[in-house]
């Protein structure tokens, strides 16, 4: 039986209340990619929306959450996409969102959260120290803190995923999720666990940010000092210890994938799907290939998360890979 | 009263005959876009498909009609979109599928016609040879021939993209289409024009290979001797005279754009949308980029067409405006 904190029930719910604009994202069978890979890759195309990310799902029940409640004000910490999408969904309802992000993320998200109207407020380090300063301001000025993975509804609204995933005929062996925090491994892993058990669950992370995978397979939380990848939506150092408890319900597996697999996952998007996509949303990529005996033959479904890319960084990651 | 050869009743039944991957695409709003061009600008994302592009709406049409009378071949000719999609659909319905397309065609486009299954046939020339060698292979093997634009199902195909326009909320004030051969304007200036007169229908076309918007500005069919133009999937000759009537009852206006907007509309969709796409796709920004005063503070919705472009000429394209 599953135990997670998630209910199937409140995530279809979840479907009356996000913005139409985020759900029923484009799910289909890139044979280019098959053909390079050796089995059938389907795409779950999240980048296609104002925010170019999965999480405005789950920001749309945030924001719509907390201007029932008579809220004002919302802070969160950010890698980048949240922060858009917690601007996005808050603007909409009337919210003043203040986002805290690390001054070393992509100019692309930073630009874009002002653009959206948040105020961004930067801290010198990385997504962890933002959390912190998050937490420090919601506390001194009695704000809400909207905490990625942690806040139930980022995991509900990141599994109305998994949601169109399992109803999607033919089924597939297997899903590839990026993991960072957790919110969309845990979200997409309990739908699918829950009505597709058969399923294959399988997380992947960058052995440069590697703690939550590292925690999954402890089966405890074990921190990091550092990280060190460009896939800069998923570096975490301090996994949270509920959203791991989760995790461990719902992954069949988690693995870590070379930075080089992650440039070569997006120059192949690029080439054989034309997508461009941030480094987070190459993971699933990443893993066909530095495994692909494991998954030969098989179907797998690979979720394209986020696109939200400085553009000469890309340049130089998919260029760069040319070379060799 | 709007009479054209299309049908909207006969449009709204095929929606149960085409696969639901080619229906409902994203259409979303981005706000670089329009911060950059001074409107409001939605995207309707047509490439996130197995196809990379629009065709499959009308040759889904077409191949389950061929199924249904019994038909086992079918040859088309393309400039690299149709034959690709017409191999889709054909091969689902075990159909035998001959290409003819243009040796000059972007080998990604040949490649991946060759990859679906069909027999491609080269000929030493344009997309309007191609179009007589079609023709001659038809009449030759007396199998039945599918002419773009010309074919209704082609047409009434595009023209659900109409549908899922005119449903959305809020509202358009223009539609910007990419003109070839008059499929899609057709088909969407059809179903706009029927259920939203009130939007605008325009129609853009390269200036290297304006033979369409000289006819419809004429009000009869005019040819051209040559086509100079990076958007291959819009550079035809010679306009179909029964497609121009059509576009002559649906279209509000016709322009005409510079290939080096085509190119900074590639850029710019690149840059504020995470989009690659081929120029055809990049017209409708092309356009704004012209007339920004024309355009100014309205709700414009751009058809992003197809993506399948090979990735150096891409890079060419994109990377080459950089520096002007």
């Amino acid at each position: 039986m599953l135990k997670t904190r998630l209910d199937t029930g409140r995530i279809r719910a979840a479907r009356q209340v996000i913005d139409p604009v985020f759900l029923d994202t484009p799910l289909y069978g890139c044979e280019g990619l098959g053909a390079e890979l050796g089995c059938a890759v389907s795409i779950k195309l999240e980048t296609a929306n104002p925010v170019r990310s999965f999480k405005g799902r789950g920001t749309e029940l945030v924001a719509s959450l907390l201007a029932d409640n008579g809220s004002r004000d919302v802070v969160c910490a950010s890698a980048g996409n949240l922060g858009q999408a917690l601007a996005w969904s808050g603007r909409g309802r009337g919210l003043d969102v203040t986002v805290v992000a690390s001054r070393f993320a992509p100019v692309a998200k930073l630009d874009r959260i002002r653009a959206l109207g948040a105020r961004l407020e930067l801290v010198d380090g990385d997504f962890d120290l933002a959390r912190e300063r998050a937490e420090a301001i919601a506390q001194r000025d009695g704000i809400r803190l909207v905490e990625d993975s942690l806040d139930i509804e980022t995991c509900e609204g990141a599994a109305t995923i998994g949601l169109e995933l399992v109803d999607a005929a033919p089924s597939f062996d297997t899903v590839l999720i990026a993991l960072g925090g957790g919110a969309m491994a845990t979200g997409v892993g309990h739908v699918v666990k829950a009505l597709a058990p058969d399923v294959e669950v399988v997380c992947v992370q960058p052995l440069g940010a590697p703690a939550m995978t590292h925690s999954w397979r402890q089966r405890r939380v074990v921190t990091t000092d550092s990280t060190n990848t460009i896939a800069d939506g998923v570096a975490g150092r301090r996994p949270i210890s509920a959203v791991l408890d989760d995790l461990l319900q719902v992954a069949d597996d988690a693995v870590l994938v070379k930075e080089e697999s992650i440039t070569a996952g997006m120059r192949m998007l690029l080439e054989h799907a034309g997508l461009v996509v941030e480094p987070s949303a190459a993971l699933g990529v990443a893993a066909m290939l530095e495994d692909r005996e494991r998954f030969a033959g098989r179907r797998v479904v690979t979720i394209v998360c986020g696109s939200n890319v400085d553009v000469d960084a890309y340049h130089r990651w998919v260029g760069a890979a040319h070379a060799s």
